[in-house]
């Protein structure tokens, strides 16, 4: 199947735009046959051995948040405490996650035994089925873009509250939490590269040809 | 920045049918204003804390290839020895690469030092930069999808082996190693799946509702 050039176009468009939302979420509902649409772009990421480790866990309810936010807010403190100075202050004020504002979170997850003990792919790297998970992350990330629904993803979150608050079996690892719901706006650049926490790297500087080169 | 539905179903549209590319590569170049795009898409992942952890090795000459693929050989080998009865012989007659075959490949590592010893957004879980590359790779495999570009992820060897042949620090973690290249045609299925060595699973039976079902 070929990809016109305007679909190419469009593929770009959204990558160059995807951003990883915190502050904008609004409260308007994601309708079931939208968020289906996302969740099956997830389902077709690309996965180790065909595995397709991942899961999914829709969070929906204010009790379930609160308890999730209580975890952020717990190793957000602990996360904070190993700044120092002018890093310190600025990082406190630094909106990381919006657990409370998005009417729907959900749980990425990676089953490690899934389709059994042995898997075509995984016998090198034991953590490919990790990363087909994040890959899913990905698609499913670049998919709300694609219908205007915004994506954040709250890494700063201990793996034990995910596991008690969602239910999760203790050999089921959590990937993402993730954050969704249409925005008041798409930034043009990332929050971090827009605060001055840090820039954007030079491309060039990140490409070696046929050799690793001493560039950075 | 709004994406419109056209632009939406041109995402879905690449999204459903990237493959994971071993037997169909041919020949022909990859040109250079191309691949600079497709790395571009990949350099626009998002990464934890803006930390952009990624470097890009790219691989031309066939004797670069040849030492790869005898990596890949051995790894298959030991790899292949692990399966039993019917499941060893199919797995020996499935094409795992096509390293030598594909113009281009390319290493998509993470420096697992970049930016310094304190991240923000990867003081909870430490394996967030290795994800943020991995998010890198899905982009750049959804990117040259859309430039009608094949992408084949080789999972199938052994981290030494990238890091000598390729000169990658040993800070530095090999995520993937990727071959690109045109294809005389990408399959509706992925190959696995068209093998029937694994069969899709049921969408519906991954999703949890605000706790984990067990559904399996």
């Amino acid at each position: 199947m070929k990809i016109t050039q305007a679909e190419r176009d469009a593929v770009y468009k959204t990558i160059f735009n995807r951003r990883d939302v915190r502050a904008e979420f609004k409260s308007d509902p994601i309708p079931d046959d939208v968020l289906k649409r996302i969740l099956t772009a997830a389902h077709h990421a690309p996965s180790v051995g065909f595995m397709q480790p991942w899961d999914f866990v829709i969070v929906r309810s204010d009790q379930t948040k609160l308890k999730l936010k209580q975890g952020f807010t717990q190793a957000n403190a602990e996360a904070e405490a190993l700044f120092e100075g002018d890093r310190k202050e600025q990082y406190s004020t630094l909106k990381l996650e919006g657990i409370l504002e998005a009417p729907i979170g959900i749980c990425v997850t990676c089953d490690r035994t899934r389709s059994g003990p042995l898997v075509l792919g995984r016998t090198t790297n034991l953590d490919m089925d990790l990363y087909s998970s994040v890959c899913a992350v990905q698609n499913l990330w670049l998919a709300a873009r694609a219908e205007n629904i915004g994506v954040g993803w709250v890494s700063i979150i201990h793996d034990d509250v995910l596991h008690q608050t969602l239910g999760i079996p203790k050999h089921i690892v959590p990937i993402a939490y993730l954050c969704l719901g249409y925005v008041s706006q798409f930034y043009d650049q990332p929050d971090l590269e827009r605060r001055d926490w840090l820039k954007r790297q030079n491309l060039d500087s990140l490409i070696h040809e046929e050799q690793w080169q001493a560039k950075l």
